[in-house]
């Protein structure tokens, strides 16, 4: 397969990375806005994260993660390792706030980001340009940004996965042939 | 962990199961509309699905799936086996049309759907009646229509994993962070 017909990967493009950025908040405030309480609360037991948690992380990546971290790269380059990030920080941040209050934020930190991203008029040379993250070592500004995007994606997956997972037992039989239920990748 | 706190189940009750297919075209819409071609048309290599194949599957669905097996076991209950579901329909079905007009045709078929749902104003026991599924034997309404909101969320989470998968070389290290590209579940 040439890489004109390869329908499996795609190069990281910088409009195109922004045109799923910019969608993803109203993807889920689509998929999530007045349902009730009890699905936005929902999870997969134990420590795992309802869809409630999910949307506090990803307002607390818009403020400390991806274009914090674009900074650094672009300032600093490798002398400056990256800020840990703390995956455990929305379960004080989201405290005592609705959903409703939190996909608002999330739409404007995002909104906000996006256009600071535009505001970088980032070159190709730029987005080589190479950063340290704390654990995985050198990256590039590209890696960074592309997995903003992938990244935002594994969220919506997830969330889909938590509500499907409550019916898991009201599906019967259908089990065998649910996936996102039985587990099994297709 | 006793029924009440449980967060990982919930009982098939009806408003929420139309809350959550009510939702699904704006959250595919929200996800897709406008994205360049190519994220439309990007699969998983061989003879997986794109984006466009998975929104020309649900159609299909809203025209010969869920509403049409719930009248076959109100009207026949065991004795009359749904029809087989051509999970290739498709690729027919879908060809030369533009993936605007299959958001809209989706939406306006769901829209009708839930509208006829509601028309048959289910009780509890009609959603313990029984039917004939042509491969997994017996089956209840209920289990029916609980079905069709896991299979909705099955879709969303297939077409999160398809665009993400497009970066998976261009993330880079942060592969491992990420379970969408890795395949692990968390």
């Amino acid at each position: 397969m040439n890489a004109h017909n390869n329908r499996t990967r795609r190069p990281f493009v910088i409009e195109e990375a922004v045109a799923i950025l910019s969608r993803t908040p109203s993807t889920l405030d689509a998929l999530l806005r007045g349902l009730p309480d009890g699905w936005i609360a929902a999870h997969e037991g134990g420590d795992t994260w309802s869809p409630f948690d999910v949307i506090g992380h990803l307002i607390h990546g818009e403020h400390t993660d991806w274009i914090p971290r674009a900074k650094i790269i672009l300032e600093h380059g490798e002398a400056k390792p990256f800020e840990k990030f703390d995956r455990l920080a929305q379960f004080a941040e989201s405290r005592g706030r609705t959903l409703a209050s939190l996909l608002d934020e999330f739409a404007a930190r995002r909104d906000a980001n996006v256009r600071e991203l535009a505001s970088l008029d980032l070159t190709e040379a730029d987005l080589d340009r190479l950063g340290r993250h704390p654990e995985l070592g050198v990256v590039t500004l590209r890696q960074l940004l592309a997995t903003w995007v992938a990244h935002d994606l594994d969220h919506v997956m997830q969330i889909s996965r938590v509500l499907a997972r409550q019916y898991t037992d009201e599906v019967g039989p259908w089990r065998a042939y649910l996936r996102i239920i039985s587990g099994t990748q297709g």
